[in-house]
């Protein structure tokens, strides 16, 4: 089975439709971190309700309840559950995207209006808040939809929806609703596979199917000595001073090369397969790319699989700054009474938060104890996320790549990302089945910043993929 | 010679007029750091001038230039330069004290109107901003010219007056001043000794004597790498994070124990003498004091000695905080792009800022290099200040000892600060002559905090004190 002609030609020749779509879309400001655009998070689940229903899919919006935000107790934004179709020959694929969007505002530095899709005529692009994240994607699946229902073309798998409308404000409710809706007899149970489309190609060339994210354990560590800030010149000499300890202590957890130093968190890390190392050996991605993003030569290493795999594959430890401490511009000759060193660790496979939370727990009342200081020491783990890797071999991604073939004629990368996508742990975890990450955009997209953009051809080629994904995905091999 | 018995009866007999004085000055709100109170302290050089010309005093206004402070362009407080007797046969000496005063706001904490000298009867003491710094010692003198005056007792000594109104802010234009009046045939030129009363004692107990003043070092250690922040989930471990370099760097400084690790700092430290040691031994001040200020049990020994040479006669590395790094609360995930340590060495005879900045750049620059890090370092010196160490034993220190044995029956304790008071360098330099410090105010009188105070003893008694140190160095022996 695979995608029909009449789906893909209709999708070739009915663009200004689907720009209209994403135009429309894009001209809803749905902020969900400003409690002042709340109305337009949920003129947004309208919107998508009307466009569903429109093409024959069951929409129900779940309630999450309430939320505080800016000192105002406000009704969360829907979950916006939906599906079409129940054979129970086909394969029952979830797809998630999320209708909210991160804060906007021309005086930010954008060139054009940000809640306003404007084609750049020379670029061939699109620019406006949400135009990749992640509006596009969304209503890709919405411009599939139409395809077949437009083209009398039956689908080829049973589909179920999960838009969300609080993703970048920290997904409030969201979790508890997916572990509910996974029980027997209730929404998502027997899914087959989810489909997520909200992360990006590594570069601006090549399509990637990622199925990876590293995890989190980030820590407070606090040492507090005298009752108040003191004068170096007075006590300077005298006293054992807290930024001291700190400064040392964050010295032993890792080296300039980025080796972290606590022990024991290497020896969790999983193995590295030769199948893995060609994954890595095959991307098209190098140090040049990773450096043109940071903006400055700085690269570890001059390995390009080294770096690669520093971001996709290994752990990180990095320390982020002190809370207490002097911090302004300008001289000021304080011993802090109290600091806080934050740092954080990312997290791969067969790490936890857990197993990690002890080892620095260890490690560092250890060394704390080596230094002999009068001052107090504290140790707080604020938060954790499991790390997350999949099998690109499952036939979930076997169908992503294939479609990727089908509409780019190019292997897609296989990435594992640095960062945390948390709502794809809650999928893989409740659901237990194959999680494969689609993106639609590229790595240049620019999606928390100004002047964010979508591609005219990864919004129309995107489409594309994303319904020949359906297609092949129903083959289930 | 000694001081007559008629001077220190209407020293005593006189406590009700020096209390109005002291209230009179205090009540006028001579904030030098605020341009909203400039006039005040205008007012407070012209209420000096007043006072000291009806007591036969010669007063002269230096006009010190004008300011930019709070956005305004705005005229600076005069240095009041005045004089009294000229007998070639009588040493001269020089008196420094000021009239401004740190801010207070009763909102701060105040118990009390800060600019109204109000008594605690129970306590015995004198709550009220300047009360102790710096009003008091300043009105001390003026009490003891005019014990001089209405006994008609001749002055046993020539004296000059420098009193300013800018030390708590910078003394701006004062250097340059006591520079150009030091030449010869100006005012201050051939002035035999210099008496400062602007410090206090170590303790709530015992007068003291301050002999020596430690210097101080101050760097900014700038380490940048990225163009801009990163995300620690995308970066981390593919490049080379400044806050890693900069907190490996800055561990390399100085130890828990309070070492410092720069090559060569300790090999400029004068040798400890005998005779300087038993000044430590005799000190009525011990490991509990400096506890008790700290507010918490965090010296750096058990050995008093030791934590007093540590605060007085050698050198000590603080690390204030860290400029760029991330330092609110919470946890953010950030790799910043350019962070920038301060750090400060307090220095001790005979190192200087020029031989330290030498030092500490050759170090750093040398560890940065053992990093092998695609970041760049830059070091500056942000400012340095020349330690001072006087001669305990020469006259003019022997004079206010004998004062002080006089007036509180105890021998003081000598001793040398770990801060700075710059002027008194400023002093010791332009007119190359012995500097005593000779406090009025005990150690918890809360010089620039809330609640200031002077105990009515130390106003008396230190007046007796001021008085009859001027009987004692007229003996020069």
């Amino acid at each position: 089975m695979s995608v029909p002609s009449k789906v893909t030609d209709y999708i070739a020749q009915n663009e200004a439709a689907f720009v209209k779509r994403l135009s429309d879309a894009v001209a809803i400001p749905s902020v969900s971190g400003d409690a002042a655009y709340r109305q337009d998070v949920f003129k947004m689940a309208d919107w998508i309700k009307n466009e569903l229903t429109a093409l024959g899919v069951t929409v129900n919006f779940k309630d999450l309840g309430k939320q505080v935000l800016d000192g105002q107790t406000i009704q969360l934004p829907p979950a916006i559950l939906a599906s079409i179709g129940s054979d129970a020959n086909k394969p029952t694929v979830l797809l998630y995207a999320h209708y909210d969007v991160q804060p906007a505002l021309k005086s930010d530095g954008w060139n054009t209006e940000p809640f306003e899709l404007v084609f750049d005529e020379k670029n061939d692009r699109y620019y406006g808040r949400g135009s990749t994240d992640d509006k596009g994607p969304l209503i890709g699946w919405i411009n599939v939809l139409e395809a077949h229902v437009k083209t009398g073309t039956e689908l080829p798998v049973n589909l179920k929806f999960c838009f969300e409308g609080m993703e970048e404000s920290g997904s409030e409710g969201l979790d508890e609703l997916i572990l509910e809706e996974s029980k027997p007899g209730k929404f998502l149970h027997g899914v087959d596979c989810v489909c997520i489309s909200d992360n990006y190609w590594l570069n601006t060339r090549t399509p990637c199917l990622t199925y990876g994210l590293r995890g989190l354990s980030y820590f407070k560590l606090t040492i507090s000595g005298p009752a108040r800030d003191l004068h170096s010149g007075v006590f300077g000499g005298t006293v054992h001073e807290p930024m001291t300890d700190l400064i040392t202590l964050m010295s032993k957890l890792v080296t300039p090369d980025a080796k972290i130093l606590i022990p024991g968190v290497y020896e969790l890390v999983a193995p590295l397969t030769p199948q893995e190392k060609a994954l890595y050996d095959a991307l098209d991605y190098g140090i040049s790319d990773v450096e043109q993003s940071a903006g400055a030569k700085i690269a570890l290493s001059d390995d390009k699989i080294k770096v690669l795999m520093g971001r996709m594959r290994e752990p990180s430890l990095s320390l982020h700054g002190i809370e207490g401490a002097f911090y302004s511009p300008g001289a000021k000759t304080v011993i802090p009474a109290s600091v806080a060193g934050k740092f954080s660790l990312r997290l791969v496979p067969n790490q936890t938060p857990d197993k990690i939370e002890q080892l620095v727990k260890a490690y560092v009342t250890s060394e704390f104890q080596k230094l002999n200081s009068k001052n107090k020491m504290e140790l707080e783990h604020l938060h954790g996320g499991e790390p997350w890797v999949d099998d690109p071999n499952h036939w979930n991604f076997q169908a992503a790549k294939r479609a990727t073939e089908a509409v780019y004629k190019k292997t897609p990368d296989f990435t594992r990302e640095g960062g945390s996508i948390p709502i794809t742990i809650s999928f893989s975890r409740a659901l237990n089945v194959s999680v494969v990450l689609l993106p639609m955009g590229r790595g240049d997209d620019g999606a928390h910043s100004t002047n964010e953009k979508l591609d005219r051809s990864n919004y129309l080629k995107g489409t594309q993929l994303l319904g020949t994904y359906l297609w092949e995905v129903a083959n289930k091999k």
